[in-house]
């Protein structure tokens, strides 16, 4: 499968948003972070000041997994098709959290354990729950390539329908084990060092969650050069739709926040396949699930916020929006320190006492 | 000078917000910080679910300071009145934040010096800038208490016009070096301790600043235990109304979301003349001079960001409000386990292989 080229955001909007923060009526450098993201801003969108973001999309990728019926998480399995009802009725985080920031909220079935859902919720559906990759693969050779093509897809259609940021989200009982398998076999980490409480298992589910990904990663280490494959092993239909998704967002110029540790695995993959996709991205915050550090060290993304949060679908990424978008607005709507009257920084020279 | 008693936040309230997260569709304590945040605000408003904030209002308490003619900014004094008239058009960072989060913007002129600006903005104004604090006192006994009374009445008037949250925010050059007094003076720490480079001086400008400092807290030493007398010696107007302000707020049971150093100063004074305002404060953000995290400290408050902002306004508490917003309408809206028909957690028990 052929994935493709990435462009880097757009230099000379950079700094020219970069030089504009200079003249807006604030010391210089004083908006730290948030200055740094206007200018990502302007850069991603090729224009100085950043136009403001008028179509928000989360998209949740949902699937299951075969490793769910054994002990890996706190949750039994069929509360991911639940929860797909939950977010399409609009009660779950992601909604309301969504709501709160001026987002809208898609929901994409990959692959969920259940019938299928009303309308095109389920027009991507793979198959139903990913294999037990601590015993069997995730996915066929056909069924990871269509569930990459499936989030490009998607990815295409929110860009086409007007999108400027995406944000991606996901949804899955047992799916944090097959992420720390893959941030494992990708960072060289010990699965001792991946593995977290995910939803909130205790010290007897922790072991056997950690034996799961220690036998899936044996499975997978012959293939950590090869990310299709990898994803085929001992990923999942959600997570190569994430990284079809997110690999295909950049090629398509559009900024992406990104959420948790599920999330943070499958960007990890697509920018393997897709390199230099990375610089399309921000990181929404830090997750508590240990891998989620490894994926922000390794692709180099400081998180905007460190709240303790653990709930995926988007939450986290989604309650970082709000700094994305007060970036834009300020570098593009302040003042200027000609337009307002104001001095300038003069040196800090003592008046004559 | 009296000032109220401070009644904690509702505990049966904050104890049913903590019950209720558990009843919501995620994994018990799944969004962190956010969830406290919620049960927090139910304890503010004495109500589970929290109310939605209607009525977000920001308070610009603006003075200039006698020490600023002295080499300790990099900005001439005249930018603190020209930056009111940026606040009044809304060109500043501070009317861009408020925009994108939905609070509005008060300006209350306390000691600006320069003509008095149109409308209520310099109604409660005690003096044109205060004394030089490395030499004299920065305000007579009288105006000290004119300057709490001022903001003790700002607040009445907000909390009376229905502001169900606010923000203290301040502007006026040469403020980062008063308040760095007072936190040294009410701390123990030293002056080298306490500076920072504020509005961006350079090195020259710090030891400057940093000798300034030292010299004001000489005179300031007597009076750490008493409140007011500190205010007087080593304050300003403005320093004085954001602790009647803050003070006042909390008496009202409104929580207050804190921005950086200078804002923190006054809250650490506050809770000295009303214990226990504390607890209906948050944090925004933690700003890069070092006495915001010894303010931090003796506070016992966590900041909600910390992304290198060191403007002032109230522009880190209003990049952090959209976090408070989220926190009370996922505690709010979110549907539960029952009500979304979603199985709840089983433990992590393996099925029969």
């Amino acid at each position: 499968m052929e994935f493709p080229e990435i462009v880097p955001p757009d230099e000379p909007s950079r700094a020219a948003a970069r030089a504009r923060q200079g003249r807006l009526t604030k010391p210089a450098g004083s908006l730290g972070r948030l200055e740094e993201l206007g200018e990502w801003l302007a850069g991603c969108q090729g224009t100085c000041p950043p136009e403001p973001l008028t179509r928000i999309r989360v998209v949740v990728f949902a699937g299951d997994h075969g490793v769910a019926r054994h002990g890996v998480s706190a949750y039994p399995p069929e509360v991911t098709g639940q929860m797909v009802g939950n977010f399409l009725t609009g009660g779950a985080a992601v909604n309301v959290l969504a709501s709160v920031a001026g987002a809208s909220v898609r929901v994409v079935d990959v692959g969920v354990d259940a019938d299928p859902f009303p309308g095109e919720v389920s027009a991507h559906r793979v198959r139903r729950a990913s294999g037990r990759i601590d015993r069997e693969d995730a996915l066929t050779e056909d069924e990871v390539v269509a569930a990459l093509l499936a989030g490009r897809a998607v990815a295409d259609q929110e860009v086409d329908s007007g999108a400027d940021l995406l944000i991606a989200g996901e949804m899955g009982i047992g799916n944090t084990t097959a992420a720390s398998v893959l941030v494992a076999a990708l960072t060289g980490a010990e699965p001792v060092a991946v593995v977290g409480r995910g939803t909130g298992i205790d010290d007897q589910g922790w072991m056997r969650k950690t034996a799961a990904v220690r036998d899936a990663l044996r499975r997978a280490r012959p293939f950590t050069r090869e990310p299709v494959a990898l994803l085929r092993t001992a990923g999942g239909a959600d997570l190569a739709a994430l990284v079809g998704f997110l690999a295909q967002a950049a090629a398509r110029r559009t900024p992406v926040l990104l959420d948790g540790v599920v999330v943070g695995a499958a960007a990890l993959v697509a920018d393997r396949v897709a390199p230099g996709a990375r610089d399309w991205w921000q990181a929404g915050h830090r997750s508590v699930e240990p891998a989620h550090t490894l994926v922000l060290d390794h692709l180099e993304l400081t998180p905007l916020l460190d709240l303790g949060l653990r709930l995926g679908e988007g939450s986290g990424a989604l309650v970082a929006l709000p700094l994305v978008v007060a970036a834009g607005r300020v570098l593009a709507e302040m003042a200027t320190f000609d337009s307002a009257g104001v001095s300038t920084a003069s040196g800090s020279e003592p008046e004559t006492a």
